[in-house]
């Protein structure tokens, strides 16, 4: 049996909720270990519509540690504070030196990854119009763009899709165990 | 413009965070009212995948009150803490009565619905096996079924047909506002 894969979602306030609660709890359905990390001043979190969710850890307790993948969510607010935290920039730097996965949905593709110059040119995606304010990137008009260890997500509708191909990245040598998954929530795919 | 309408979504220790999410997501971002009702002491609640999340209020402090639907997540330790709980069942029946929406997605629609005979014989969908336990309803292999005021879903896969399902009922003199709000998060439907 290969070892527990570890992943770390990045939450600031103002995150959407959905987007974040779908990505932790399908990881955690698959046995992935997930660490939901603040990336504020303390564990609770303010959520863009309001859902009373409070994190793990914040960044910081975290810091040092590697994970095999960073997420992050979207949310106007919520990716306005991370793309503001260099903290946040230099953690997804260290894992992106690392080889691991950077999986960024709907504006944390722009906002964060692009903005910083993290996806090198790559192919992604992002919410509409959040591509055009930065030159970094190559964006798609696709629901999943996977462009070497960088995973994005159009937006909140492709909640599932995104996650259950993250997964099967982390999950590379038990496609059976994600596909079962699906399959047991009734989830087209 | 039509009146503002409520929802309240009933969470009891052990539910399937995904399923209630997105529920909750999807409603604010419609404009439909959401109270999170926790069924249990006091807000704090447990989840099936520890993510933390806290409910708005406790379901004895709106008891009261009446919502134009009620909702209920899944989770295998949430469905029988609600199905357990009188409170809940005095709380369905007079929504009942009322004509108001019943929502149940996943395991509440047997476990709850179906267990106490508030479908009445009604076709209605719950996850696999669920329903041969009890002779309450008339179990369809669908995504979502739609019987009078009984909306219900499959599982954590289907959230937001689910979700948009019962926003289209809400909203039914707008239903350009809930086809605007799925495009707008790329939910194919």
């Amino acid at each position: 049996m290969s070892e527990t894969k570890r992943v770390a979602v990045l939450l600031a306030d103002g995150f959407e909720e959905g987007e974040a609660v779908v990505f932790i709890d399908i990881m955690r359905r698959l046995d992935i270990e997930v660490d939901v990390l603040s990336c504020m001043e303390t564990t609770a979190l303010n959520t863009y519509f309001k859902t009373k969710i409070t994190a793990d850890y914040t960044l910081i307790e975290k810091f040092d540690e590697t994970y095999d993948a960073v997420m992050m969510p979207g949310g106007p607010q919520g990716t306005d504070n991370l793309t503001a935290n260099t903290s946040v920039i230099a953690f997804l730097k260290r894992h992106i030196d690392a080889n691991k996965y950077i999986c960024a949905l709907c504006s944390s593709g722009a906002k964060v990854l692009a903005a910083h110059h993290l996806l090198q040119g790559r192919p992604y995606t992002t919410g509409d119009k959040l591509a055009d304010k930065f030159d970094d990137g190559d964006f798609r008009i696709q629901k999943v763009v996977v462009a070497d260890n960088f995973i994005t997500g159009r937006g909140l509708g492709v909640s599932f899709e995104f996650a259950f191909t993250v997964a099967k990245y982390l999950l590379s040598d038990n496609q059976e165990k994600v596909d079962w998954q699906a399959n047991h929530i009734y989830f087209d795919h």
